[in-house]
């Protein structure tokens, strides 16, 4: 009899933004004349810069003739994207990382979610409460034991270093749902406990191009000796606009070692076998696409974008403390967490919000029981929509 | 201290084609001078369908409006393209597959080597041995025990269902790398043993297109009684050229349940739980790509790629044979088998065509024992690389 992976079971029914797609669809259906307002799943909604366009056209005209036509590339990327990488993304900001340390993908999720294969199931994993739910899952799809490190409002929903030993820590600043970042002496901490328990580090900066503060790292990178315990991962879904067009990479750097059996091999060596085993490379189109980011006028339109959606954040930060809601985050990060109003479960707001509002937003519930009473609110929808959004919100609760 | 998955020290030191490319890079170090054919790891060189290029211009151009731009997409893949497969791949052939029961991918690489996650460690896999090594190295990898079933010359290299008991068992026809296919009464033989076994049959029809032969089925869905036992994975790679591109799909019928602690579950939702947690969905741009394949266009330009390819399979075949090399494939598939000529292993033959031919294959011992005595070569070069790789090969053995 063919079984199925039983820790399937663990799971809890559904994966999060699949139940809010079902419930905003049943809610479209029974209401069609509703213009519904998504600061949702966090799909951004501005073009791709024109940079990253005529950079996809050019690509798919060569593999429109013989002499320029592109078959299986590199598992690990085109050397033309990691070298515009390692460059753009980190020598430029004093950060050593060299173009074999980065691998690209078609996106961090995807990332986040395989890069557990590697390791073996015996290590205690560590991740946050709220947290982006691919960490847990995969995990759990994966049988290991998972350990919780609450972040409390208190503290900034910054996650503190546990007492408790963890071999695997997953960290995500800016933060997804809280919007929080971790400063330097936060990280520091990290760091130290990641050499004391000879734990790695997994660390998600997809929203790095949001922070705005001087003095938040931009890569974990920029600690000392972070490059023996951490791997980080970035995505160009929120950079530039890529969620549909697919594309991001991981930095494993030469120093991180992983053991087994007495054995040390370095974990981008056992990625690397990960990826030409299960992957094919990211498509050549799309990594020419990623490319664009990197030259001047992609850099310049990537600004712009990322302008527009702090316009968003502050907008609805604004927003809602002056209309008296309580919420943090959209600063160096695109994701706004409010505190439900007038005692509300998150998803009891969600429904309130979807019924009365026409509005969608993230149940903190969703994100760990630490995220109950909260409500995740992004930046990436229309100017527009996002003041209507707002309006509406405080409408719903006038 | 983080532990890796010490099941990857259990694989053999190297991806095949990865070894090949070492070898490869260093010959032409060594001799830049010299011109290298590769009839080697079945890498397609002639460019893209117009109908595919034209579709992703167009789609290219979308991304760049806010009116028309894509973000996330379905994990399981655009309806478009879904409703297109199943009409233009099944239905139009009389097999009863619907666009629900269709899983678009970045490739049958990613698929067939991602799809063991949702299938417990306990089950016992048969591969064939020779193997595309995909399965038995995601299978190490996962930690499973893999059984092996020979396949010989005397039986067309087909593989018979064994004595012994599997839970999975992956079948590849048309055969990478025997180039040889299962009739319908041997196909019929295997979806019996999975019946009385209780398995699941993996079954890999990423070279169908190359299926000339009448009454060779092009889909084990084609069998009666298949659609409770199998799994189906085709590519558009050796289609329409994607292998640079990346799209591919699995077909997961609706009829198929696994089991694990006395629960049912179709194994199409436990498929959608992996693909939602772990993928966000294939590039939209890459998508409309693929769709271009099925428009009156695309099916004309994807029928003369498969031509020039089947030329070329028979330009090597004959060619082999009437020098008096001992061959088989590449009527209905895309590869040559090769018998090593002169006793040499399949190494051996592969420095030696590499040294005195500048002619890439691929050693069949690279496929399994089995496949040791053996030489895989592949039809996907240009015709006239093809010629000469066979010239250069009579003359290096005249």
């Amino acid at each position: 009899m063919a079984f199925f992976n039983a820790n399937y079971q663990k799971l809890s029914e559904n994966y999060l933004f699949a139940t809010i797609e079902q419930k905003v669809q049943a809610y479209k259906a029974a209401h069609p004349e509703k213009k519904v307002i998504s600061l949702g799943i966090g799909d951004v909604t501005l073009p791709l810069p024109k940079a990253c366009l005529d950079a996809m056209h050019i690509a798919v005209d060569e593999m429109g003739k013989a002499e320029t036509f592109r078959g299986y590339g590199p598992y690990e990327g085109y050397e033309f994207l990691r070298k515009a990488i390692a460059e753009g993304d980190f020598r430029s900001r004093g950060v050593d990382i060299a173009a074999d340390e980065i691998f690209v993908s078609d996106g961090a999720k995807s990332d986040t979610g395989n890069i557990g294969d590697i390791f073996a199931k015996e290590n205690v994993v560590a991740i946050t409460d709220p947290v982006y739910p691919v960490y847990l899952d995969t995990n759990v799809m994966a049988g290991r034991e998972v350990k919780v490190i609450p972040c409390r409002e208190e503290n900034g929903f910054a996650p503190v270093p546990p007492e408790f030993h963890a071999d695997i820590v997953y960290l995500c600043s800016p933060n997804n749902p809280t919007g929080s970042v971790l400063n330097k002496k936060q990280l520091e901490a990290w760091v130290d406990y990641a050499k004391k328990n000879n734990a790695v580090i997994l660390y998600d900066a997809a929203y790095e191009r949001f922070i705005t503060e001087e003095g938040v790292p931009h890569s974990i990178f920029e600690i000392k000796g972070a490059k023996e315990c951490a791997i980080e991962f970035r995505s160009f879904s929120k950079t530039a606009g890529f969620t549909g067009t697919r594309c991001g990479y991981v930095v494993i750097p030469k120093e991180l070692m992983l053991t087994a059996n007495g054995e040390k091999v370095s974990a981008a060596s056992l990625w690397m076998r990960h990826q030409s085993t299960k992957y094919n490379g990211t498509s050549y189109i799309i990594q020419r696409g990623a490319a664009g980011i990197y030259t001047p006028e992609g850099r310049g339109e990537v600004e712009k974008l990322i302008a527009a959606y702090h316009k968003n954040a502050s907008i609805i930060r604004e927003g809602l403390l002056a209309a008296g809601f309580s919420c943090s985050g959209g600063v160096n990060a695109p994701y706004i967490w409010m505190k439900c109003p007038q005692g509300l479960s998150s998803w009891a707001l969600f429904d309130n919000l979807l019924e009365k509002a026409s509005v969608v937003g993230t149940p903190g519930a969703g994100f760990g029981k630490m995220g109950e009473g909260y409500f995740r609110l992004t930046s990436f929808g229309s100017t527009e929509d996002t003041v209507e959004a707002v309006e509406r919100i405080k409408k719903a609760f006038a």
